[in-house]
């Protein structure tokens, strides 16, 4: 049997199905005469689903450390909570009831407790820690298998409706060889968490977790977009070879993850990785990265139906700049507007959102927004090496008066005597007359990271979201190349480094370009970075000097470009 | 009496007003038993109607030449039609019915038979001047008045319901004082066509014809949208000398007429029109300019419900090309898209149409719509001196495959000894790709024409259109005028002319930088051309290069540019 869905992370792959499905946790509240063996029954699962958690604990901190672990202690403190557990206790004993009956008693009040402290949300946002315990404490009780990706332990191909994003902790790559979800598309965090884990993933099939049983063999194609149950030997062979070769491939690679990044005749780069949220974290570290170029903070505001308080953004920034201390992170401030609009800010519609009132237009139109996040972000800026970077900057007025503004906050929390670190102000080259202007821009800003998937956007005049125009979106067009050096020379005589944290930044024929131009900082989704720190390692920066040269001077269309970076580095394909 | 509209044309004047408003042409059919007498009428109607055309068709022709004034020769003909007359001459005597009768009839026959010569576009457009005819007839038999603008003799304040596209060859600048209508924006057709008369306008008042009388007293102010009736003495007093200085200050710019524009050191450069319509060629000659720079080909298909036929685009162009011959006319190629949809082309709805299948890139993928315009304008190109202009290229492959449609057309046409002209290809300059690669397009491009309002919006990334990010539409911000240096440059360095074609080219801060950085030609609304030439007249062409140059190294903001234009050009006003 085939399925076809969404080519959502490429490779070729041959595994068992692991169902990861919401089992049923319903149970009838019943009378019981053994009251002993029922308080017995009730302990046995507590300690049980500690020993689950203790294992999902390990595995993060592995993965993200004792920070990026914490909330799995939490849990273990929550289950082993002495008021919850003696409620559960009197429970059965004086209403002579079952376990599974008193301990959803003694959850749902513990709930109602925590849902009154409006003023404390540290405590409403145990709500969710304490629907999870329930869950693993029900299925122990009712002795139903609790799937869970942290505690798979033999590889397999995990089927399931969808990924969430606290999913993202309890993967552990090692046993994890595909994904398959029923719904989701290329851009759904399923598809992202796999493609920044390099796990080949297969999403939106609609009907995998009907049509695959537990324990089914499959084999799943990620650039396709196919899977197939039951496969024919011979697929069942091919595919084999293909993980073999995959792993070979990222054992490969993995052996650049601690490297420094430099070309063969010495000259170093950073090579930092570019992440949407702080579940990303545990790929930035297995990926190598020297540091985030680049940390989107739009999730903070479209998750919700409600602005985030300072507070909540204040933990997250917190946690990420925290974690990767001491490489230094780059957290852009909320790059929102029309095209990605937040409902309960009731923006009104635009003709051409993309040239609307986003970014740091809507920023400086909704300074009380803009100031929370501000203020978030300084607080963290204790916590290790962060640096702030405005979006969709085009004017110097609208950076002055986004510095100010940051000043003016700064100022206020120091004389609160708040911990402050050393932060650097800098700003996003994706609108052309930042990148034109850049000499000026340079003389004010601390750092300049250019956005290619914009900037060529407004360059070429192109929406690349329109299919009809798409092919105007051109990486290579001379002009783009033409901007791009303009900022980093501008960058350079003016003594601060220039970044990129495009698409483009880990893409093979431009990264020989851009190399040549004297990029500083190659800022890209992880799951690119050794890659793109082996070819680095191959290629001679004295020689793509002239390359880049003769492209910025001598090319007319992205094609000739494409021709002469070949010609110049022998094996290179886009 | 004051009644509210919107400003669309400026200036304060008094007048009487003229109610231009159709009167009732119905008649019943009836006997008559002097046939005589009716055949009589009829010969006088008909007299009178040749009459009055005769006097619109003198002044036309003294407006737009011998060519412009074609279509009352038409009028006069068909009213002479011996088929015609022997028609409703038959009717009387054999039926003994009215002339009104009569003649309506016979219209109605001659229409139908118009109507059915489906292969001869030239008689079906006949239609529209029978009914002319047919009216104007009309009115002689029933005695009542048909105002028409081109009868006014002497000085008044028109007021109408709105104007038509054909009332612009009967306006007579030297009676109508002002506008005033029911209907309209400051982008309406009445309201172009008043700012490029230079009278003063009120439009959109919804009540004017209902609450003026004709012969009232009036006060119109076309700067702030007021109309005052019956005003008292003061008012009308003011009123008076603002008409005697503005006509004072009408005389002084008319004396630049006929001059050509040099800068006082004798630096020469062309001023042009930019024309929407074959109806704008009066305000073209009336206003001195030396060429058109800009000729839009969308009314031609927005104002039908199908795509004209290669012939009727061809009528328009050859009329617009003999009529300015030998003066050059550059005509653009479709500029349609998203923004500016077809609604029977069944384009489908963009995201960001301003970043969409707009202009060329629409032509390139409807082949056939753009074949059609090539070809009338290469049959157009024999009358006079033609160039051709590709808009919103932004790829050098975009203006080849451009090019190479246009040399297989032309070299069809050659096949087919159809006589051509000598034609120059260029291209708009208004995406940044494409000023940033000014060079290579030099190469290739016979002209360079700057198109500043889409430039300066991709250049900023803001819709100029939505009112959030209206601030952000800079023209002097210094990135764009690097761009537009960079492109003048380009082109002076190929041996090739460049033009620009957006409002910037009118704008008096603009225009010393623009001659500063050496712009050969300057196109803009008629309207405006006068003043620049006496602007262009009273600078320095030596001392502006530097100024270019300050402005170009050493501004950091739109404000700074305007400030160092003031400070170099004494008394100039944005």
């Amino acid at each position: 049997m085939n399925l076809k869905g969404i080519a959502a992370s490429d490779g070729l792959v041959c595994g068992r199905a692991y169902r990861l499905v919401e089992p049923d946790l319903s149970f009838e509240r019943r009378q019981v005469s053994n009251l002993d063996n029922e308080l017995k029954r009730f302990h046995q699962a507590l300690e049980a689903a500690v020993s689950d958690v203790e294992t999902i604990k390990m595995r993060a901190t592995k993965s993200l450390g004792t920070d990026g672990a914490q909330v799995f202690s939490t849990h273990i403190t929550m289950l082993q909570d002495p008021d919850l557990i003696a409620a559960v206790e009197r429970t059965i004993r004086e209403d002579g009831v079952n376990a599974e009956s008193a301990w959803a008693n003694a959850v749902a009040d513990f709930e109602e407790t925590l849902e009154k402290m409006t003023d404390n949300p540290y405590m409403q946002e145990r709500v969710t820690d304490l629907h999870d315990i329930n869950k693993r404490v029900l299925a122990h009780l009712l002795q139903v298998a609790l799937p869970d990706l942290a505690l798979i332990d033999q590889p397999v191909i995990v089927v399931t409706h969808d990924l969430i994003p606290s999913d993202t902790v309890s993967v552990n790559p090692q046993f994890i060889l595909g994904f398959v979800t029923d719904v989701g598309g290329r851009t759904s965090h399923s598809s992202i968490l796999a493609r920044s884990l390099n796990i080949p993933a297969v999403v939106g099939t609609q009907t995998a977790t009907q049509a695959v049983k537990p324990g089914d063999q499959l084999v799943i194609n990620g650039s396709q977009g196919t899977v197939i149950v039951d496969p024919d030997l011979a697929t069942w062979q091919t595919a084999k070879q293909a993980m073999v070769d995959r792993q070979a491939n990222l054992d490969h690679l993995a052996t650049f993850r601690n490297h420094k990044t430099t070309t063969k005749d010495g000259r170093g780069v950073t090579l930092a990785a570019n992440i949407g949220n702080a579940s990303d974290l545990p790929s930035v570290l297995q990926n190598g990265a020297e540091a985030v170029g680049l940390m989107r903070t739009e999730f903070l505001y479209m998750n919700g139906d409600q602005l985030p308080t300072e507070d909540e953004q204040f933990a997250v920034y917190r946690e990420v700049v925290k974690s990767l201390s001491p490489k230094t992170v780059v957290i852009r401030t909320l790059d929102i507007g029309g095209d990605k609009p937040l409902p309960y800010l009731h923006q009104h519609p635009e003709a051409n959102p993309f040239l609307g009132e986003r970014a740091i237009r809507q920023s400086l139109a909704h300074q009380q927004i803009f100031r929370s996040q501000l203020r978030a972000l300084l607080r963290a800026s204790a916590y290790g090496h962060l640096r702030i970077m405005f979006p969709m900057i085009a004017t110097l007025d609208e950076f002055r008066q986004a510095k100010a503004i940051y000043d003016d906050e700064r100022s206020k929390l120091t004389t609160k005597q708040v911990p402050l670190g050393d932060v650097k102000v800098g700003m996003m080259v994706e609108v052309p007359a930042a990148a034109l202007l850049a000499d000026r821009f340079a003389q004010e800003a601390d750092f300049m990271s250019i956005g290619t998937n914009d900037l060529i956007g407004y360059t070429l005049a192109a929406d690349r979201t329109n299919q009809d125009v798409a092919y105007l979106y051109q990486p290579y067009h001379p002009a783009v190349l033409r901007l791009i050096n303009q900022v980093i020379s501008a960058g350079h005589a003016a003594g601060i480094p220039v970044a990129m944290c495009g698409e483009m930044a880990g893409d093979p024929i431009a990264v020989p370009l851009l190399l040549g131009m004297g990029l500083d900082e190659f800022s890209m989704g992880a799951g690119t970075i050794l890659k793109t720190r082996e070819l680095i390692g191959q290629l001679t920066a004295d020689d793509l000097g002239a390359l880049a040269e003769t492209a910025l001077n001598s090319a007319s269309t992205s094609q000739e470009v494409v021709t002469m970076v070949q010609a110049a580095v022998p094996g290179i394909v886009s």
